[in-house]
């Protein structure tokens, strides 16, 4: 079955829900589609949600960072959120500090440090 | 390989991305995941956004409209969101309405039903 990575879409704020293990693939096609659809909706902010992730490896970090890097070039910033205390706890100590990568704790957290803010109208 | 259906929580509001076609199984497992995760998070809103279904036939339709009104007796409002146009032609033509169904053209709006806006702080 062809896994994809749901992107939602916020008013100009990407929503990236990654709720399934990375391989090579799916994380190639993650960054693609994250790309097409930032130019697509013209999203002013990107937030990758890695609650579903119970293990981060330097591969998938470095897959994350990247994608940040990228957005960033064409404008948008990134924001990771939702990682593990035990995903936050390996990657320091495998030295991989994801330097260059804003994160927060939750998806509003990461939606404030993109100066949103959800509210009661 | 285990298909679930991610769900994220923004705030007092969860959002359900169904992206992939539901079957008797996904569907059952949707439903509980989303029940329990409004008794976790003490939901007030629950918006499922169907963007990603090319084809919603009355299974499907009838799933929905079950887990909103079992949201419903829990207490917590649901809004369907993103059906497409071929969606929404082919439902009207099988006499499927979704009556008792919010419904809302995208997230934003289904956000703004259940009396939540997204600003820039």
């Amino acid at each position: 079955m062809d896994i994809t990575i749901p992107i939602l879409q916020l008013g100009k704020v990407l929503l990236v829900n990654v709720h399934v293990e990375l391989d090579d693939e799916i994380a190639s096609r993650l960054q693609n589609d994250t790309l097409q659809a930032i130019e697509r909706c013209e999203a002013e902010g990107l937030v990758i949600d890695i609650t579903g992730l119970e293990v981060v490896d330097s591969y998938v970090a470095r897959i994350l960072a990247e994608t940040g890097q990228m957005a960033k070039l064409m404008g948008t910033e990134t924001v990771v959120v939702g990682m593990r205390p035990e995903v936050a706890a390996t990657l320091i100590r495998m030295g991989y500090a994801m330097i260059g990568v804003k994160t927060a704790l939750n998806l509003e957290e990461g939606l404030a440090l993109l100066g949103y803010t959800l509210s009661r109208s």
